[in-house]
């Protein structure tokens, strides 16, 4: 019999409580042990949970107990989350999280730490939800050179933009429906900006290529200035808008950075709808893989970590190979060198962007506006040419490499 | 340095050499430790390959080198690999295959006998490919019951049915393009009567539901009877043709099947063509994850085997819990019991069918044939209705739970 304890009972960590509970049996006979919720950390009262007899606000008692070999940690943010991390890290018990915030800022340090103790620090349910997507990169891929991580991490975005899709909603009203139907919260900076697609991009470019990449470091776009009109000429080109996250390598180091992409009819990321997620990866000798699955959500989140904590209990003497680096701000390579084609949408005139980009397919027009997709070239090159008066309304990535 | 042997010179033996050439460095990093190969096992001369220093025809040799920690078996079919690798398993060498036909035949034993002499036998690339989907089903989603797995995992009859969508072209014409073109043998049985793709669902259908399922106790079915008629009357009602490999689980035991499959364009299953693979794992409570690459060629097949060498590697003093249990006839449901929509191509009158089936959805004609969509009913309430004087020409299932 293993001991767990699960600190922060809110969706996530309800979710795990509720996932030991129900799968109980298959659980054990995957881990090799019966594993049992000892202790719930919160500081609210849940007198209607029928887990309220593990409910503690008391870290040290937790701490303190040897019975306790595994910690989950679903508080998120950087606050206690980080310290509770440390100390259960430094008291020789393992830790599994959610929390992409606490990985994207200080993993590097955690998974030291980890180390040094001789216990594991795991977080796969911090990218993608459910799906499997840090294993996969650590173990199922070891033997390739990784050249190219991207996908859709942030389900509230594109709920958002796929309403906007479906239903030619501008992007404040798909907004409100997504924070009617609760897929937005009420304050919905941290998705609609794309800091939490910025901090899981970070997390798999730490995984993939050796270095941790810090956040401030990697640049982010949200979707907020994404009109209808958007939406409606990118169609008429063959594509979808989607709130891409990615990393690409660039000579030595990745390209980081999360940025609404144009994504071809014709590629399956198209096909990711909703809150749905997918991450493609592109390995030297396996090609492009694809993960699908719920980004978010409690039970597919519980499933994430779940499955963190039987590693960690089947690897209890073992530790996992899994890590990175040290990095800094030149562990991530300018994104503006990399090169693709764009969508360009204005009110210049076709003559003027003619003469000016060149060979571009056009879009049709609404009022005095239309898109145009230019020739592959870097964002330098973009924004040098954009510079010699054609005002760009939009400016996005069209994804594929040629 | 951790040395290692290849048993076969193949198509997937000499991209397993090549990977551990080509990606040493990664691999070493990944592994904990310099992995070589020491032997490649062939009876045939290489004169003009690099590694022809390697290559010798004595199985002794390499079976009784103490040095040889790992062999990686490539020879496929049941013969020499089967008794070849008892022998490595029985020396106390890890085993490591792409093999679908000695797994689906003999995983049980070979487990059986890897964990007697405390060493593992792994068999990520017998699935999909390099496509990761062992590994994801036994660990990353271990917190889960599993209730259905299906998928896209023969990459020759996609890519034949993929020509079919496109061209409209008939079976017999993209069989012989696929030949051509080096994605079919000059004997594509084992393809296109769906053998292969049965192997590989009975090896998923094993390791998610913990017990053996023998393929002759499965059943398949192939492409052959597939007409361009079928593919038109698909495309009307809003579906593409696909082969299907699935497990399901009813009741307490899974029923396992390979077979035509209707697959509606707004599933991400659909849009998976050409030699491409997919492979959908339905957990309790993760929901549906999609894994999705290159199902089979070179090098994808050797970025498996070579992430299994390294998993092997690590765990070389602690046994991977993977296996099941011996399973029989018994272990498998009937597959006729399962419920779905079906789709049936017929020559018989709308008045015939509509009394008979009642409610349904017809295609348009092509002479004096048409298609329908049934409501939901088992695959003996359909034959049973059809014993009532209608003749299918095609009968297939429809994915999908309503």
């Amino acid at each position: 019999m293993v001991k767990i304890a699960v600190l922060g009972f809110g969706v996530v960590g309800s979710g795990t409580v509720e996932a030991f509970d129900r799968n109980s049996a298959i659980i054990a006979q995957n881990a090799g042990h019966d594993i049992q919720v000892k202790y719930i950390l919160d500081i609210r009262d849940f007198p209607d949970s029928p887990y309220n007899n593990l409910l503690t606000g008391d870290f040290e008692k937790i701490v303190s107990d040897p019975d306790v070999a595994v910690v989950v940690e679903t508080i998120g943010g950087v606050g206690p989350a980080f310290d509770y991390t440390k100390r259960c890290l430094s008291a020789g018990k393992s830790v599994v999280t959610s929390n992409k915030e606490l990985v994207a800022a200080h993993g590097y340090e955690l998974l030291e730490m980890a180390s040094a103790n001789g216990v594991n620090y795991l977080f796969e349910a911090s990218v993608g939800g459910g799906i499997p997507i840090i294993r996969p990169i650590a173990q199922c891929i070891a033997a390739n050179q990784i050249n190219e991580i991207y996908g859709i991490v942030n389900g509230t975005t594109n709920y958002i933009l796929t309403e906007m899709v479906k239903n030619g909603a501008e992007f404040s009203d798909a907004l409100a429906d997504a924070q009617r139907k609760g897929y937005a919260e009420a304050d919905p900076s941290a998705d609609i900006d794309g800091h939490d697609a910025c901090r899981k991009i970070c997390i798999l470019a730490s995984l993939a290529f050796g270095k941790h990449i810090y956040p401030e470091y990697a640049s982010h776009e949200g979707i907020r200035g994404i009109s209808s009109n958007d939406v409606h000429f990118a169609g008429e080109l063959g594509y979808k808008i989607k709130l891409v996250a990615r990393a690409r390598v660039l000579g030595d180091i990745p390209a980081v950075y999360v940025a609404p992409h144009l994504i071809s009819h014709d590629n399956l990321l198209a096909g990711v709808d909703g809150v749905m997620n997918a991450v493609v990866v592109r390995g030297n000798i396996v090609g492009d893989l694809m993960f699908y699955g719920a980004g978010a959500g409690k039970m597919p989140t519980a499933s994430a970590v779940a499955a963190d904590v039987i590693d960690a209990v089947k690897h209890m003497k073992l530790r996992k190979l899994i890590g990175w680096e040290e990095g800094g701000e030149d562990s991530v390579a300018d994104h503006m060198l990399l090169e693709s084609a764009w969508y360009i949408r204005t009110d210049a005139s076709r003559e003027k962007i003619s003469h000016e980009f060149g060979e571009v397919i056009f879009s049709g027009s609404i009022g005095s506006e239309c898109a145009f997709k230019t020739t592959f070239m870097s964002g330098r090159k973009v924004q040098e040419l954009l510079e010699r008066g054609i005002s760009a309304l939009s400016l996005f990535r069209v994804l594929g490499d040629h």
